[in-house]
């Protein structure tokens, strides 16, 4: 017999704004995006990875990206959103839970995700080792990401608890 | 014997200005709204079906709403949101996926949901074939829907893979 | 045999704007934050509870805070968000639902939720009577929050039908 698996839910919204330094490189959704204006940060700034992470992170309610790399973890220092989210997927089922899906939304004027939304899907979906969807829009030339000032990205994972009798709940 | 069902989550935002044109009409939640100021757009603008549409397309890791009905698909061009989702939810099942449920909140000074939402719910549920919720907010005076420069809302959908052996997973 | 049990999700995102008033005290989480500055409002102006109240009340198909908590619903005036949220819990089990977890997040520049998370999270769980869990990030010095206008929160729900048969999927 069958028990219901019951997923956890997580959430994670993350913000980072455009740098005036023209030679910074833009990093967003594993990718590098060519001629685009970089974002501000110690880290490449990858808010795509980033809001993966927190989503990851509060599914398995382990707390949160700043926990977990802030700046008193200096071994993470300047590392890469895609170092941060293979280790937060690790780390997720490192606490017991195997990790469903993730959902994460760019919102920005700029890159345009949807020009290379494959190749971003599969860096993202290699980092977590589970399906991750990456979609991108714009807040119609308002707010923050319609100024221009920066790029915010939404993520939603769910989880699973790892059954010790190991029911066969992966597809 | 039946094994888990697992759902996977999509999450989808959407932000548009409201327009100079006293005559255009406001669309939200597949509602008119008379007598409030309309969105912008080439299409209805309905912010609460276009974030439902990118959840339910993440949700089954199938892109999104640029991708489905961009400026290059002629055929949708000014379609109104109810069209727009009835033909994701159709795209999703065409991929496999039944859809289990759709949340979405309404984010702005007006128009007032709470004031017509069974029927925003009887609208958006038809057209999705699966439940949708439907809420509304303010941000308190602040930001872009705050200041009353547009309307945004959020949703977040649970999809599930249509099983060859027919799990009767459906309530 | 045991059928599957299919989640709904719920979606909710709360914003309020910090007040002028130096006496107001300020409560996020559940927890009130010694000098730091309040938030506006006739109630505690909780938006992390508030976040959380509006996911549960979606997720179950019934409603939002407006509706269930609203100005006309004077015994509610003035309630805490703890309040607030252990009815909300309590309004979706009477619906027929049990909740499987909830994830909230607090955007803002202060208070600063890696501080306090765990009593934040023994607090918001206790009013749920599941598993909340509470995590922090900022805007990056942009938007509304960035701006130290408000402190925002969003969060994401997953209930679950009760079943007549008592279908043991709760661990």
């Amino acid at each position: 017999m069958t028990s219901a698996v019951i997923p956890r839910t997580g959430i994670g919204v993350d913000v980072h704004a455009h740098s005036q330094d023209p030679e910074r490189e833009l990093w967003v959704a594993g990718l590098q995006w060519p001629g685009e204006r970089g974002l501000e940060g110690h880290s490449d700034s990858d808010v795509a990875a980033h809001a993966c992470c927190d989503a990851l992170f509060s599914a398995a309610g382990i707390g949160d990206l700043g926990q977990h790399f802030g700046v008193d973890r200096p071994e993470f220092a300047g590392a890469s959103g895609m170092r941060l989210l293979a280790e937060a997927a690790r780390r997720v089922r490192a606490a017991g839970y195997e990790i469903g899906n993730v959902s994460v939304q760019v919102i920005g004027n700029r890159p345009k995700i949807g020009t290379r939304r494959s190749e971003a899907q599969r860096t993202l979906t290699a980092a977590v080792g589970a399906g991750v969807s990456v979609s991108g829009t714009t807040s119609d030339g308002l707010g923050l990401t319609g100024r221009g000032e920066g790029v915010a990205a939404i993520a939603n994972a769910l989880v699973y608890p790892v059954r010790a009798e190991g029911v066969s709940w992966s597809e």
